[in-house]
């Protein structure tokens, strides 16, 4: 399996993981030189926290144990793309790219109540840029959504 | 005083406070029915956490301690605009208005590496309205601002 498709992959284990904890299906790692540097899953429920998604507690990790320079040059995968709370929290912990399974109009389509808009529209407004990559695969983020909203919408 | 004055005049008490203990200019508090049911500030560098702007705080407070309908109609009062990543937490917290002292505008204009978009722009993408009052006596909080960020920007 090529190395995109492994972090990818693990997004979406970690979403599976979520789930079977009680929580939504989103999962995040960070890579950093072709490393799983950090990976962290979904903890709205759980938690009882509503910033408690993947991508938060992520960087929340993140930037506990990594130097700034390192999230610069780290990526962010997401089995999901980063809605407007986490791409405001990857401008300010400066990574430097993202790399997403599911767009946010395939899950607002899916999910009612979302808040649709696209991560680069977020990043646009920022004074430093933010490689974004994305849908990739989006059929399988999209497989595990379609299942979890239709039980639990 | 006006309640309106009272209460943006104590986000800027508390995010004299956040100064205080060495963390970033800002303060919230969550209004319902008139009187003040939770307040936050900054703890972004005491907490190590690019996260903890006051209104992320005032929110994982909030919904530990109100029912989803309480939050609704709560007003939150910033002492600074909500950003990006604030916006989308007060969209997900179900939060029904805003009410805000200095603009992400002027914010921007003092300090370097902002993310400069208005809040009701986030709003917009959503499936709910969110009310949006602000600039209001920016005066204050603008400088507030300049002091802080002029010493460590």
């Amino acid at each position: 399996m090529e190395s995109l498709d492994l972090f990818l992959e693990t997004t979406l284990q970690l979403a599976k993981s979520a789930v079977a904890k009680g929580n939504h299906p989103f999962g995040a790692v960070l890579v950093h030189e072709g490393q799983i540097v950090a990976t962290a899953e979904n903890t709205v429920v759980t938690d009882c926290d509503f910033t408690g998604h993947a991508e938060m507690n992520l960087i929340r990790i993140a930037f506990k144990e990594l130097p700034r320079e390192k999230l610069e040059s780290s990526i962010l995968y997401s089995s999901t793309e980063p809605c407007a709370m986490c791409s405001g929290a990857i401008y300010w912990a400066g990574i430097g790219s993202v790399i997403f399974g599911c767009s946010n109009k395939t899950l607002s389509a899916i999910v009612s109540g979302s808040l649709e808009i696209p991560c680069p529209e977020i990043f646009r407004h920022g004074k430093k840029a933010i490689k974004v990559v994305g849908p990739l695969n989006e059929s399988r983020s999209k497989k595990i959504h379609e299942e979890f909203w239709s039980r639990n919408g």
